[in-house]
């Protein structure tokens, strides 16, 4: 049909044909197309998302992830009418590497919260996904039960080409889940890079869950994974690993044992789960409430949240000082040169900075 | 006698007094004056830098360690002129923390190394030199024989109120030295912060000074000292410490083994010394001496010569984008406005820094 705009030299030429079946009136039409693009405002959004509409809720997360410039400014004035309504829930990091039973055991939390009258959002930080294609949390079918569950929201992980980006938009994401009344928000994350430390820099609480003798100890020293831990929870801690998963909490507590002390004032607990069996659940909760109760009682929930946007403030503004200046068409050119000449020994590192900051 | 220039409004004048002593005629004066005053130039310190003037090298070192923007250009020329007689030596880091014997054993293998016809040069990174107004090698009477060795320059850290700057003037004098024909450049540092990285990127080989059972080691794979030391040397292994010394070095070698292989190609070693008694300090300089070879022969040391530069580029124009942002008279304002909005709930980190990027 396309083609039937081009004017033709050929003389095998077609007759246009009828452009709208008749069944279709031209009144009929329009008010769908209008019904198609009629898009919620700001206001409906946000009216929707206090009221508990997870309809709204996810749409409006879906403007927080969208690239697009008027997405974007729709999706932060919703998010400031969300602010007042939100900071109020309790917000939980896990990590752990993959094999370990993330899934699983978020599944047997969000479970057993549900089950006593909590709302649970479960996010996810992972910027391998724009690579892999995949992403945690993507496999709903992994939390068969929690998905089916009208308490809980899942949400997959945002993609992005920074880890910035992806974490940026969990962030504002749990502003929205916190203004829809979710009062527990789980946050998901795999050791990928910088991912845990973009986590533990929104949560209240970092979880790092493992298995017995997996051998990774020096991994979770070296990434500063443990000194981050406020819980260690052996997964799988059944049947035969029982021995083993015992053994490990000893070990571990001797190493978290060797930190300062938190300024949470908080010392980091080891405990056993089998997420699979639904034990040692309910014990983590009650470590997780501890820990809010220890921390709401000496003020260092409130300092740490503070701190915490002090972080991302600081954060955004060095990545976007640092993208604004690479991705200059005129830098881009110039760092080439300079690096050149560093190269052949005509110039310093630090004369050359001179000279690219100068441009 | 400054006094004397104001003109007087009371009653009370004093006479002029003679100037000038007798004894000294102003033709004399003007000479001393004229002498004092006058600063060797560009090419007078160039020339003796390449010629092996001590006394021109510590004097540009003075240029590029001063905040004058007039000597900053003046140490800029120098170095830009030195260039193409640098880039020749073995650049060596050393780290340990206090106690360890550092100056010891930076002295026993700068004495072994002048022996051998070397010419070495000395030099420090501390930034926390300008808090505690010390310095690492300000005491030069802790290697007493290598001050007095004509083929030795110790200097001192430079003092700065940052790492970055520091370590800019550490690499700046590495030139300098090189260009005056030191073929062996050490770099010592305290695990201050973040000055071992610092050092670690401006150096062929990095050396971790330690004792036996000083139960630290936690501390040196939490920081990743033990990751980037290309050898962990036991120091004071001797008399009733050489049995320890011999388990400790099992140790460490089980767990340089944990890590993965370096981009070098080179397995790191342990071995044993003391340089009190002068023991095991050839044995050092063989093991760097063979990495040298190892690496020059892999094309490790050119590449890794190059990436250091090109961090420093980077790390040089990271820390100016941020210091021109923060230091504008404006940003300081607007960033409390912002954070005060933020505590408040009033705006999200996210937002804020947009605003502030956009003023």
């Amino acid at each position: 049909m396309a083609k039937d705009n081009i004017s033709r030299k050929s003389a095998l030429e077609e007759k246009e044909g009828i452009t709208s079946p008749e069944t279709t009136s031209s009144a009929s039409a329009n008010r769908i197309k209008t019904n198609r693009k009629r898009q919620p405002s700001v206001q409906e959004l946000v009216k929707g998302i206090i009221n508990g509409d997870i309809t709204a809720l996810s749409r409006a997360i879906t403007l927080v992830e969208s690239t697009n410039q008027r997405h974007t400014e729709k999706a932060n004035a919703i998010i400031t009418a969300c602010l007042p309504h939100s900071n109020t829930s309790k917000r939980i990091g896990i990590t752990g590497v993959p094999g370990v039973g993330k899934s699983t055991f978020i599944e047997a939390l969000g479970v057993y919260l549900t089950k006593k009258e909590h709302k649970v959002a479960v996010l996810a930080v992972d910027p391998s996904s724009t690579l892999s294609k995949g992403s945690i949390l993507g496999d709903k079918t992994r939390m068969e039960d929690l998905v089916k569950d009208k308490a809980a929201f899942i949400r997959p992980s945002p993609s992005g080409n920074s880890l910035g980006g992806v974490a940026r938009k969990t962030r504002e994401t749990i502003i929205l889940c916190e203004a829809a009344g979710f009062d527990t928000i789980i946050i998901e994350t795999v050791g990928v890079g910088q991912s845990e430390t973009a986590v533990h820099s929104m949560v209240d609480f970092f979880l790092l869950l493992k298995l017995a003798g997996a051998g990774d100890e020096l991994q979770g020293i070296k990434r500063g994974i443990i000194e981050m831990a406020d819980a260690i929870v052996i997964n799988k801690a059944d049947g035969e690993n029982l021995k083993a998963a015992k053994s490990a909490k000893l070990e571990f507590n001797r190493a978290l044992h060797l930190y300062p002390i938190k300024d949470s004032g908080w010392t980091p607990k080891v405990s056993l789960c089998s997420a699979l069996e639904k034990e040692g659940i309910a014990e983590v909760w009650d470590m997780i409430t501890d820990y809010i109760d220890h921390t709401k009682n000496n003020g260092y929930l409130e300092k740490n949240r503070s701190n915490q946007n002090l972080f991302w403030l600081l954060q955004t503004i060095d990545e976007r000082l640092k993208s604004n200046f690479y991705n200059s068409p005129k830098i881009k050119i110039e760092l080439k040169n300079q690096m050149q000449l560093i190269e052949e020994g005509k110039t310093t590192p630090f004369a050359a900075a001179e000279y690219l900051l100068n441009l």
